[in-house]
């Protein structure tokens, strides 16, 4: 835990002193104030996350963490185990979704292998941070020790570390991993804290019959691990996965160096809860890139208290809703930047 | 009306036939079906209106019309009337909200003069399309003729079918005009039907005196022209404006071309309504691109049964709300024709 101590130590609370400057400036363009809505506070944001009333972005990446499940093995998805080294090269090769929307959003996609239960032999591009082959069966055993949590969440905050170190002003979450919405399930109902059942859904499309199985695997092992749920490093070893707990690691290495992080949907979600648990103040760097269709995201944004900027009743994870909510971003940026203001295009203001 | 009755009977039904087939590839690429939510329904929708399977979108195009009000002399608007020359000739040198939000979706804005009460001398680059300098104060008497209002929706039909002709493969609508809340809030109240208290807000940002005076001026130009709302022409004569006019017309030409439209905020709703009383069957040629802020859009929404692509608490016009969505709906055709198949990917469909 010292690594990652010492991290979150470095993380500067959000300093909203040029709110004031920034606001100003946005009441001074070409339009009646506030008119932009939601745009304006992503400005806003912007500037006090990343400490500058001169905002730029210059590179936007998504880092799409891929792990395995032992869970899967009961059942709780509607796709088989393989999927996962599948889709990541898909994703390699650009054939994916988040492929697509990150390339309309021109943001990068770096693929991480956190704990894909495969070798993924000559996965060219794959990025290696493999921790282990998979979780354990969390309705048995442990996902990880405590020690491959650390080890996962240091590998997500030297990821966002380098990003910084190439540049990068806005970093996206994203992951692959079949089974992934239960371990996710759990984590949010031992860190919100909710019920099992309100926070547990279809995920990628299961059944009636698969779905009340899916609950009841999800209270298992909120029951098996009830001892080390108190802490969000103890509950993100024993219910995991790896690709959650590296999302965590992201986002608190991204506040670490004053980067925004755009956060994609329901599993991603979990990754923020958990990384806001260690560290409250993280929450300020967040934005919540779209309320996904998996039922229980809307409870965690109503506990939770955050508003998502998209709702396109999306649930496909890897980091789709991200990278179409960084080009949102953006264009709140654009607007920031490029507007002319009253002055200069000679625009009457409000009667006085 | 025999140009625009002539229109309006080339417009096709949009053809559902296709459904099956652009639904079926889209749950043959790599993902869940489904699971990209709204978008998925956005590409079906093009596909269906331009009737093909292979989509491309060529090239966007926002069109904001401007135009007066001479009912802005009975202060319905935060800001006086000569704001509608000046933000227009903002717009023309690219210093508007609208033009940094089209850049950034890469799509052109054309600026249309259609009634602006200024003869707007050595403004480079506006089409002129003047029906007349400024409508008429609707709580005294009509906005224009119905000669003058047939002469804007034809000016908007003429610019969609030149748009159509240059290739273009979405048109978003957009407005500029001093106090056209208030028309089109007259305007719902009579199409919708609605009350005109719950359909009028602040607009600009008015306070509550002001509002109170607008709600009772909405109500007055209701009383004043009562025999001419059952119809949509009489409607727009009566109540206005010539921009609200134009967008009825922009939709029908880029529906008589098979081109959907991406409708801006609460004005270009108005006219949007107004287009779709003319000819119901040009609903489904519509993307409305977002909830605005301002109240009484909830209600159309609400009543007219349709659902924004983006809620951003925006309430500005000029097109600013169809430059995002419009980005938007092409990221859901690059879904559409640029990601892999299970197939073709090698990637394990679900359980069987």
């Amino acid at each position: 835990m010292s690594g990652i101590t010492e991290i979150i130590g470095r993380i500067p609370t959000v300093n909203r002193t040029l709110q004031a400057e920034v606001s100003g400036h946005l009441d001074r363009l070409t339009k009646p104030p506030g008119s932009l809505g939601r745009l304006e506070d992503f400005a806003v944001q912007y500037c006090c996350v990343t400490g500058t009333t001169k905002p730029e972005i210059r590179k936007k990446i998504i880092f799409t963490l891929a792990g395995d499940h032992g869970v899967a093995e009961e059942g709780v998805s509607a796709y088989p185990k393989e999927v996962t080294p599948q889709m990541v090269r898909n994703i390699l090769v650009g054939g994916a979704a988040v492929n697509v929307l990150a390339r309309h959003a021109g943001a990068d996609v770096r693929v991480v292998d956190i704990g894909i239960d495969n070798p993924m032999e000559g996965a060219d591009g794959l990025i290696r941070r493999k921790v282990r082959s998979g979780t354990g069966n969390i309705s048995k055993e442990p996902a990880m020790t405590t020690d491959e949590a650390e080890k996962a969440i240091e590998a997500g905050i030297n990821l966002a570390r380098g990003a910084a170190s190439e540049g990068a002003g806005l970093i996206g979450t994203g992951e692959m991993g079949i089974a992934n919405t239960t371990p996710a399930a759990a984590l949010f109902a031992a860190l919100l804290p909710c019920e099992a059942g309100e926070i547990t859904g279809r995920g990628t499309g299961i059944d009636d019959a698969a779905l009340a199985r899916k609950k009841e695997i999800v209270e298992r092992a909120l029951a098996l691990h009830k001892d080390k749920l108190a802490d969000p490093l103890g509950a993100l070893a024993a219910l995991g996965g790896m690709e959650i707990a590296g999302i965590a690691g992201l986002i608190l290495g991204a506040a670490s160096c004053r980067i925004p992080v755009v956060v994609d949907g329901f599993i991603s979600s979990a990754g923020a809860l958990a990384a806001c648990r260690m560290c409250p103040k993280v929450k300020d760097y967040l934005y919540f890139s779209h309320l996904s269709h998996e039922k229980g995201h809307k409870v965690f944004a109503e506990l939770f208290g955050v508003e998502p900027v998209l709702d396109l009743r999306m649930r496909l994870g890897e980091g789709t809703g991200a990278a179409l909510a960084m080009s949102i971003i953006e264009a709140a940026i654009k607007i920031y930047n490029e507007m002319a203001t009253f002055d200069s295009a000679e625009v009457s203001g409000e009667h006085s």
